[in-house]
């Protein structure tokens, strides 16, 4: 296996932690740099001492990584807007970019903009980035993988970059790959139902999906609302109508479903660190049986390495995934109003951001899809 | 104010003891007595250290209470089953119960027996008693307050419950009331909906109910599913499709809204002791404004002493009601789907059992509704 | 019961809206004002929804308080060094000040600089100063009580304060009063050993006190370290040998033992938002029997309304004095090696804070001493 | 590296599926049986669902171990007295035991009978069973390795057992071994002090050992004290004087001390999952300083993989260890008093349990001391 040579950009949150604690034990890619403008200088075990004596890397500044000249790979796990500025610097330079915020999820820029209020900085990138979620999008990042592979350049980035990247990106090069990788909501939505609504079993009517996260997802600077007393014996609906990962559910929802579908999303916060669960109610066509959605499932994820359903009448619980890429998802068909209720436990920080990330970048790269991921988390 | 003498039979799990709780404290209802078969002859603060300068009240066996000629009411919070053992008794010797189980909740007997799994032993006291919700029902229970104030006795119980009582109970006593006290999530489910479905608002599909309850709401038997390390750090969706108080939501909804709706009822745990949360969302008809709902919720509210709705925009948190008889609700139209997003939090052991038990019974011997309700609970 | 009026000064803080919390219940105090320069403007219910329906008050900016001719007193929860910089001016104003902060705690002048790193600004008012430790100095208190009763004006703050104050304070008018209000660390290490202490029964070797604090003990300003992902399942030891509580533990302790002994304090962090417990370990004589000392314990707490010895084995819970100005303590006797383990758990927001200084003034004004100090927390 | 076969015999507990998680990914042992009681033949995957798509094993019953003739070690979790019951019959057969419960580790059986209340049923094993805390016993651990290497029986066991065992092991077959593996307490304490107590620093007066665990440390079976809403949001000092780990503790206190050192013992709960902190006051001489305090830790701990050494000044916490192997130690010295103030974290079912039971078994077989035990926990 040639390893490759990455990078984290943005190293001292939670999500970008959580891709060090990967990249540190994962077999093919070798982690040379981590990012951190608050944080430059100071070992990553000071700032997270249960890495004291699993790492020796000292956070270095942003700008750091410009004057690098071996990296194949950059994670980026900066906020929003600050990742579409550094996006196409490091694609010029070849390097292919897992993004773990927001910038290049949306296909619309418009709706971007209506979201996130600012104008997208870089929107001819949004229909070359592939949209990381790997059980729906796998072909589109094997793809990537199969152009490296042979060394066919694809001239997509180049022309998009303008001319001095094309020039210096001589066609037998490979050209970078850009992952958008999906927000934590959106992952464990679009898990929880993908099987029904790609066999086209959804009626009319919403699709109303309640979710319940851990605080990490609220992000490690400290604020009033992830304040220890805020939080615990808590629980709250937040962001009702305002969340941004709306519009990115309604668009992978349409994509898996193959035309719009209304979607009615309730964030709520509950007081534990990790975990995200998301329970959808859908209705169905009132002759889909409860066997045709159990069949369905289990062929759809047969071969997924990191889904498991639940037997017949089981629920997941977060508990059973948090620390891994896993994802466990329990139906309930309830027959006299048609509806499924089906849910999905992810660990937000991990097939909802990092190591899903990585997920993405063992496919590009053609590591077995697995590889670094298969953890060993507690099970009690 | 006349002073009513109570007992609490079943005061050793939680909700019997947040029943003795307000009741220590009550300027109306004298607490002589509290029952528990497991814990006969132990004092309550050797149970609950809490309460140690607070009663030196011991428990005594259910049996005792057979015994007691001077009881003005007793609150029953015993398990389902149990408890229609024992109302009969104690209704026929002149006590009124409020019943915490669900033994009296659901009107229809055969819906009973559909779901608890045995046949109702006293159906004829159905029709007689009163669901609990105050919201809802309070002109039936003061119309209880106003016969019995009037000293015209109901001949109701004393017809059904045969001629002996009936014999015992001279027309110029008030006959007892039997209240049925309704469930946690039947609670927060109904008030969050209420003001929309009594005005006609709803329109056609499901209504689809997502709630979370702190673990205190499975009762304080020790069970592996409450655990602390089974429950902490986790959330799981249970009951999905069979948790008892689905019936119970239908039957309110149906109440509220003047007909039959589906009703779709997930509910959550989520490591906390006490606090529930219900999300409601719910198809509203085309015409319906924001601000018309606004509007009717201040008005639906506006005189409730225990209800309140939050400004615009914001969403209830379970930490802001815990500890006190308190509802607080949140609500948002997503216009563009017509759907009403209503969230509604009690505390499960207080509004949405004892404390709620006790509001009914201020009602029924005419104290004011807030007595001994008023609690001072932290805010932090 | 003549009616008092007052303020708290610093109400934003969980210490500010605890007193708010009591305060608003009280029969005898009256709260007429709640300044936070931060939330000025804003209402409390706003900063804590707990408070919907339960007070309209608005905060206030601190400075509002100068202009107000009627208050009584001001309870005062602003940092230390704030707080030595406004009590003068309060005094002078003739309104007793009970003291949140550290700042009139210590009697050595020197030795608060030693700890606070700032020179101490009014080291004039230290010796008039009254520790707030009701259970120890409740004679110091209503000594003041008395003063104030007999309209006989102690002379002590207006010499100390300089001529103004002195010309403009009549012989006939009570002085006012100040009271340092103790640390939640101090108040539970000093209530666990001073029956012990007081009846001389300490031998040689240092007093060993390791505490455990809940995390709104740090202050509701969000920290990396009050973070919920920081503090959630973690605990660990902190402010090892620098904790500024461990001088106002040298000084209680050696008032209470009559002699300087060694102290060593250990202070922990558990996820909990409130409760505090200290375990102390203590060397008493030889001739210390189990039996003595629990007799000892019996006694000295016998009529304090606050304090509850436990049986014999038993050690309290934080849980169980949550909420409240209780206090529970257990010990035990190690009779092999004539170690005295003493354990108290207080409310680090009450006992440790809020409600003891209302307990002070309570004192101080000639109300019961626990006007307003009942409350009703739950139990479970 | 030749492959062991091992079983855990009581493996649905918390410590027992602790070493099941260990032992599926490690590298040199083979683990192929399970046994529970009371879930044979349940998939473990059912009783613990995040091993779903982790293994395929069944519980089967502790009595199907006496049929497999394979075994080459036995991790043994059942409680105490049960244990001893098995490890004659195991040792007999020739197979290594790594025995988790408290039945080997005192090694004086009076002192057993004392504390656990029966009569120790194997005491002649006693002086054969090693005390497997590696970090202090790992020569002792590497002479069984050597001698099992070098294909010289010892005799030990076959003449402990009698003729029947002794006849049944030929001189060249390594002897089995017993490992009596430590309870979480005593391992916590004693690598808090060790460097302090083996170099003689220690004066005299008592080790005062305050330590806080999390609720998994009470085991998995359901308890009034270990229901949720008992342990959260709650601390207390439990067991004082009683808890069954003070002899443990003060045997291994001795061993490292070279005397008999007087021990207080204080252990708290605290609401976690998992977790064990051990903060230790030890009265050293005068002539300690901090510089040869921290110079012998450094040294003392310095080739151990999974004990770091904190820089000066910082406490460690427990969320750096959990899921791991791993200690931190932090020291202060507090000058004025000669004390010294250790605190130790570890993961009360790792170190304090499971993984250091196969540290042991790594040692014993001859794999890598670390073989299997470098996890990849969430650093979050």
């Amino acid at each position: 296996m040639e390893t490759r040579t990455v990078a984290v950009v943005g190293g001292s949150g939670y999500t970008g932690i959580e891709l060090v604690r990967y990249l540190l034990e994962h077999p093919g890619f070798r982690l040379i740099a981590v990012t951190s403008d608050t944080d430059a200088g100071k070992p990553l075990a000071e700032a997270y001492p249960a890495l004291l004596g699993r790492t020796e890397l000292t956070y270095i500044e942003h700008g750091a990584i410009e004057a690098m000249s071996d990296l194949d790979a950059v994670f980026l796990a900066v906020p929003h807007t600050a990742a579409m500025a550094i996006v196409p610097r490091l694609l010029a330079r070849g390097i292919s970019v897992f993004d773990l915020s927001a910038d290049f999820r949306l296909k619309d820029a418009a709706v971007y903009e209506q979201w996130y209020g600012v104008p997208h900085a870089a929107p001819q990138l949004l229909p070359c980035a592939i949209y990381g979620l790997p059980e729906i999008n796998r072909s589109l990042l094997y793809q990537r993988y199969q152009e490296r592979h042979a060394a066919r350049s694809s001239t997509l980035f180049s022309v998009n970059l303008g001319a001095p990247a094309s020039s210096g990106a001589p066609a037998s090069t490979p050209a970078p790959v850009l992952v958008a990788c999906p927000g934590c909501y959106p992952t464990a939505s679009a898990l929880a139902i993908a099987p029904a609504l790609v066999v086209g079993f959804a009626a009319v009517g919403p699709v109303v999906i309640n979710a319940i996260s851990g605080v990490s997802g609220a992000g490690r600077t400290p604020k009033p609302g992830t304040h220890f007393c805020a939080v615990n014996e808590n629980v709250n609906a937040y962001g009702v109508g305002t969340h941004r990962h709306i519009p990115e559910i309604a668009q992978i929802i349409a994509w898996e479903a193959g035309k719009q579908l209304p979607v009615v999303f309730t964030p709520h916060l509950a007081p534990m660190t990790r975990g995200l669960l998301a329970t959808v109610t859908l209705q169905v066509k009132p002759s889909v049986s409860a066997s045709a959605l159990e069949s369905v499932y289990k062929v759809a994820y047969a071969d997924e390495p990191f889904v498991r359903v639940l037997p017949a009448g089981a629920m997941p619980q977060t508990a059973s995934v948090v620390g891994t890429n896993n994802v466990q998802v329990g139906i309930k068909l309830q027959e006299e109003t048609s509806t499924l209720i089906a849910s999905c436990a992810i660990d937000n920080l991990g097939k909802g951001a990092a190591s899903q990330a990585i997920q993405c970048a063992n496919i590009v790269f053609g590591f077995d899809e697995t590889a670094g991921l298969i953890t060993n988390p507690g099970v009690v």
